[in-house]
């Protein structure tokens, strides 16, 4: 009998402890082939520290908050290995996984974390311990994972961005004078999450979208922004965090790494809007908030999230190791998905971006976009509340020695 | 038989539009006493303008909408009138009031908001007319105005604070050397808003809050924060946006109108931080998302909302002029108000402040403060969805002529 360790990995999302739930869940029904069941503490690091936390000994009632709790329960990290798996490190990982008994390995995250996935399937197949089988479960609000029809975490950042940017957008019309408001959205390199403004009713709808997969020219977004606001007295724009322009570099900040640290991109663009229109502008930045709420999660979003969770404990209990659980969409409607499993290395060498036939212009997305996006946001969740709060789950940290 | 206009003024709230919502279903239970119900267009801009909608020509689904409806549906003003009631603004509003036939005028805003209400109310006296009844009611995330036990909007700002702050909570503390996080909320003169983190359980309630009440010594908060960081691995400190400490004036931008723009609280705190402590920081700005979110209305707030716009048709009615509504809590447990009616002088004038006694340091609020908020915030609303959706009010505009 081997015990499974469970790590959380990269940028957190609203659903990524439903995965973890439905891992524990599906774990506990395999008590003659599953000992204990171990939480890996700040991502891979707690298996190079050996920091692992006993989740068997939690209450069921903090168990059963995971559904709720968005951020990442266990801790995470956006340390990456070494590309040489002969270093200190994988060392290691390795007497951790002795040490422990250690015959499962999960790996909840995004692009980077599937490669640190890799490499630990790797390293395990290169030094013949063939007990130990890792599987890959994925996540991330960007979308940008490449073989599955799409990310965990993904549908539910995007209800929130819709229902955000809907509300506000009462808010931001209801001056007679209003101003441009700039509303900075995640997403490094895929617009996926920006885009999703696109399923609004036209009257609270963005009226400009830009995301990186448009090239961004600073004075046709100008010329936009400046029309938009003769015409209706006020503005409001979507923008992807990544998009790329010419920043002004007289005034960035360095932090303690000596890293240069741009302003948002929001904020940078409202001070050009200010400056060569003479508009009055206000910049939102979502922040962390979009890919940590529990009040708009997708009901598609956490009882995918839970499956696929009880999915990987499923393969690796079969003997499979070294890939990742996919969706493959099998029927739009109604929307159905079927749970497939890909390689590791295809996964962690390719990025998923908004394809150009989803997307008609500056204004608008395609319907080819709107019908992909459309049956991943619907339906609710329902959450508990005690007090006017709706709780989030406090772990004991039992740590094992 | 006279006409009813109602007008929204000043920020606007997630529960702004559900006192509109009680004012239309209370006025067309008297459709001997009231003739049509008219909408103000852009706060009382649309008296001086005479820019008029008929909200009785509305559909049924847009108004039940109202409940689901943050921000100004009919619009807003910032706009002061002059003190002078003599000067031509007046003569316009006077004008607008006797084409149209009004004879109650219902105001919806705050401290400036009943300031211009009472203006409006004296004018009519003046001029003797007295068949124009003019009633206040009170509306104000920021809970600063006085005479009222709290104001409308608050509790729901206050739910969605304490709700945010607890959900990414997690996030913040889920890396193992993380960032000083500083988030700023909403209040410039009273710190209510900011110090409902207070309800928040250890785990996930903020380490540092600041509100404007408690005058801020910059030095001893860099000592605060550092002491957080350094036994924690990372920290999180709320403060309200009316924080007052020394800015860094070398790089501030001017706007339009030779206004001189300070950069958020947050930011600037953060930029201290780094500088100072060279800790990497994380600001975060819950911007016009507080005050205009629907999923985490109060059901209380919405309740009392609903019942004090259909009050302020009753106290019109009945003759009454010159007053706003107020609540008084009659009972604490269980909670309930009595409406009572306060004169606008008194209202126009005066701030209400967190008290001393409902604070204990820069670490917790007293035993006081939190027996007073945690009634309004408990309860939720059920929302209406269309395809992963909250839909808001989309309103014809049917112009009066």
């Amino acid at each position: 009998m081997k015990n499974l360790v469970y790590i959380q990995s990269g940028g957190p999302t609203s659903v990524i402890n439903s995965s973890l739930y439905g891992a524990i869940k599906e774990a506990k029904k395999h008590p003659t082939l599953i000992g204990h069941i171990y939480g890996s503490r700040y991502g891979i690091e707690g298996l190079i520290d050996d920091n692992l936390i006993d989740l068997g000994l939690e209450d069921d009632e903090q168990i059963e908050l995971l559904l709720q709790t968005p951020g990442s329960i266990l801790g995470t990290t956006r340390k990456k290995l070494p590309k040489d798996i002969h270093t200190v490190e994988y060392t290691k990982i390795i007497d951790t996984i002795k040490k422990h008994n250690i015959g499962y390995v999960l790996i909840n995250g995004g692009n980077d974390s599937m490669d640190t996935c890799h490499k630990i399937a790797t390293l395990v197949e290169e030094l013949g311990i063939n007990d130990v089988k890792v599987i890959g479960v994925p996540k991330t609000i960007d979308n940008d994972l490449a073989c599955t029809d799409h990310s965990l975490g993904f549908p539910s950042a995007a209800k929130y961005v819709m229902n955000a940017v809907n509300a506000f957008s009462v808010d931001a019309g209801c001056f007679k004078k209003g101003k441009v408001h700039v509303v900075e959205i995640m997403g490094r390199s895929a617009g996926w999450l920006t885009a999703a403004v696109d399923l609004l009713p036209p009257e609270t709808r963005p009226h400009l979208i830009y995301i990186p997969e448009i090239p961004f020219d600073l004075e046709q977004f100008l010329v936009d922004v400046k029309k938009v606001y003769a015409e209706k007295g006020f503005a409001l724009v979507a923008i992807s965090e990544g998009l790329q322009f010419e920043r002004d570099m007289s005034n960035v900040r360095v932090d303690g790494f000596g890293h240069v640290q741009l302003g948002g991109a929001a904020s940078e663009l409202c001070r050009i809007i200010e400056s060569r229109l003479d508009l009055p502008t206000r910049a939102i930045e979502f922040s962390i908030v979009q890919r940590a709420f529990p009040s708009f999660v997708s009901l598609i979003d956490r009882k995918e999230a839970i499956n696929t969770g009880k999915k990987a404990v499923q393969a690796a209990l079969k003997g499979i190791t070294g890939k990742m659980i996919t969706f493959e969409r099998v029927s739009q409607n109604p929307y159905k998905i079927k749970y497939l499993l890909a390689p590791l290395d295809k996964v962690a060498n390719a990025v998923s971006h908004v394809t150009p036939d989803m997307i008609v212009d500056n204004t608008r997305m395609s319907d080819k976009f709107r019908d992909y996006l459309r049956p991943l946001v619907v339906g609710e969740v329902k959450l508990v509340y005690k007090d006017g709060l709706a709780p989030v789950t406090v772990l004991k940290h039992h740590k094992v020695k």
